[in-house]
């Protein structure tokens, strides 16, 4: 009646999956609407940063050479002799004791090698003429941003597959890319099973649920940087699951389902798996939450079919369909990034299989502990509210005690810091 | 001819920014465009959760008393009178001895107190009369969710002002909210100053550089959930500078100018906020990048004049815009997180002013190290790619060695760890 599963390890799964993952789509857009969006080529640096000596202050251009003997009691005079606002270029020769006015950011006229600030100078008129008095050597260069000295033409700044966050954002401004080539967001399908789920504008009635885990999905989704696409609820009855599951991997790149994986009587997954001619990758996972996730693949195209419960559907998002997505998106390092930490809490109940565990990252003075946040249950949602990470607890016949130092995997998207979770 | 100003504290900067910051608009949206908005109403459970018990596993609901005596040696078999896929509901009479078959997520019949595993019951047919054996006791409320056990009806989850992540758009969709009350974005214009930029699509030229600020804090802009309008650049001419700012507070909620907060002589700022009538909070801060840093507010409207160098305006906008357009969204807890790290590098200049280090924060063991992230200038972009914090260095006579336990604010937007930055 049941059928035995094999249950493989959490990075075995990922290998299956990750072995052959297709090269995702590219287009190229405006920098206006690249924001939040993968590169999809390397950005090179086409010009020097600066592109010239910069002034770093408002102030005097002069030669560092003829301070060489100011002093307090005994101030040089420079005459000025020109004035350059940014963005403008002094073309004048300047001879020795020569001064040029000089704006932040204006270039540096050649034959000045120093900047003096505005504040550091006496100004003199002397019948019509404009003098400054300087009263302290300066050193060759002061208050210059040397041409290249930031960034040199032909510098790899930021790779392929990486995310334009403002800082990102500025530099493809920088070097002039209007339009940038970035990863076609992946469109990405949401079916929900199970004939227990209302609609979310429905009212609740006995032993019905309100279909959380697809709102939940599209927005994991959707922070990844893909588009999701809700394609509603199966029906319970596997002629009209299979068309719908047919006719859903049509429309979208990944598909997505959550529930009907495991070994109920309504469980249609597998036999659909079956019927499509899918290559199922696993469909046990050595892990809690999520055991019965399934991934299945129809040619170049996943199905991943996630439990029903929420815990175990946001952590089958987070290790399994995140990787995918990335990698569609040129990333070269699409895998949730792992750290230490100091267990602040106990988990004394032995485990066959390893437990994911949704927590806070706390800090305390200058070291990190975790604990879990809020119900340890596949079917909790709570727990995942203001969850910053997840801690990683290998099988053990003994449990963990506090002080335990533990890996935790890091969830960028949900911890949001300023969400605050009253539970 | 340079008007002296008086520098004052970070802290003074941000409290006279907050003292008075106005309240924001509230708009009703559809729960399926609500994700990374802000909550404009504390959300409550109107409903325990679960709703009702709920079976965890596919299996059979029975009495656990009925198990007292069940033993490997001594089987009980109970008759099955029913079965329950998730979302039904049983309404028949159960007497002693029986079971009925019950799929993960269907509500447990009144009577029975228990479930039992698929995988753990031999199943057996009779005369067409089904029966399983159960050989072992079973406690009471094995495999059970009970009702109310996760939240009960009338608990505040998530606080007004908290960010929608995937989690809370889940706990939305459980309780019903398909639409959902959030803070409207405020409408944050971008106005560039200076006659050395271009736009970003102009090639080079002699002194001239691109307009990367206006790109970069578009971008801050809307990783905060508020909409940018980029107003284009002001001219070197006063009057037309003061019609320009004038006609654009009229479009935005606030307004974020870059450049022209200095001294230079095309420094129209101090200027235009005199003609505007506006209350200048401040035009010095004891900071560096960023000391021109200038607050001014017309009537309830806030003019944030960042400096115009990359790092200023970028940390000038993570200081003193973010938390006005958090507080504008609703949110209790506007300021950037703070922690303590370790320095990994030493500071050993003197500085009078604060110093704001970008950094990436590394984790090494259970521990927390910092670093400056590329060149601490205030007009390098590139030490902004892949920042993930600010290191807070307060003024010092002999600067900062390594291993010194030093402050630092968090920039979460920023720091995403897939962007891979090479220099």
């Amino acid at each position: 009646m049941v059928t035995a599963r094999k249950a493989i390890l959490i990075g075995e799964a990922i290998g299956k999956i990750m072995s052959d993952v297709p090269t995702g789509e590219v287009e190229r857009i405006s920098l206006m609407n690249a924001s939040g969006r993968y590169l999809a080529e390397d950005l090179i640096a086409n010009a020097d940063v600066p592109a010239f000596d910069r002034s770093l202050y408002d102030g005097y251009a002069i030669s560092a050479e003829d301070t060489k003997l100011a002093t307090t009691e005994c101030p040089i005079e420079f005459e000025v002799v020109g004035h350059i606002g940014a963005g403008a270029v002094f073309h004048g020769e300047m001879k020795e004791f020569q001064a040029v006015r000089i704006m932040t950011g204006a270039e540096v006229p050649k034959n000045c090698n120093a900047i003096v600030m505005l504040e550091h100078v006496k100004e003199l008129k002397n019948e019509g003429r404009h003098f400054i008095a300087i009263d302290e050597q300066i050193p060759i260069n002061e208050k210059i941003f040397k041409k290249g000295s930031e960034i040199s033409e032909g510098t790899l700044l930021v790779k392929k597959g990486a995310r334009i966050t403002p800082g990102v954002m500025g530099l493809l401004a920088t070097f002039g890319y209007s339009e940038v080539l970035v990863g076609v967001k992946p469109k990405v399908g949401v079916l929900a099973t199970g004939s227990e789920l209302l609609e979310v504008n429905e009212p609740l009635a006995p032993g019905k649920i309100r279909n959380s885990n697809s709102f939940m999905l599209m927005a994991q989704i959707e922070m990844q940087g893909a588009q999701p696409i809700y394609l509603g609820k199966l029906e319970d009855d596997l002629e009209r699951s299979y068309t719908t599951v047919e006719h859903s991997l049509k429309q979208v790149d990944l598909l997505i389902t959550t529930g009907g994986v495991s070994v109920g009587d309504f469980d249609y997954l597998p036999e659909i798996y079956n019927r499509l001619g899918a290559e199922v990758l696993f469909n046990k996972i050595a892990m809690r939450p999520g055991s019965v996730t399934t991934v299945a693949k129809v040619q170049n195209q996943f199905l991943f079919g996630l439990s029903g419960n929420p815990s175990a559907s946001f952590i089958g998002f987070e290790l399994f369909v995140k990787p995918v997505l990335k990698t569609l998106l040129g990333n070269m390092e699409p895998y949730l990034i792992s750290h230490k930490a100091i267990l602040a809490e106990e988990f004394p109940v032995p485990n066959a299989y390893t437990q994911l565990i949704r927590t806070k990252v706390k800090v305390e003075g200058t070291k990190l502990f975790v604990s879990s946040n809020g119900l340890n249950m596949s079917s909790s949602i709570t727990s995942l509210v203001g969850a910053e990470a997840l801690v990683v607890l290998p099988p053990s016949d003994v449990g963990y005690e506090i002080g335990c130092v533990v890996d935790f995997l890091l969830l960028s998207e949900e911890g949001q810091k300023d969400c605050h979770f009253t539970i």
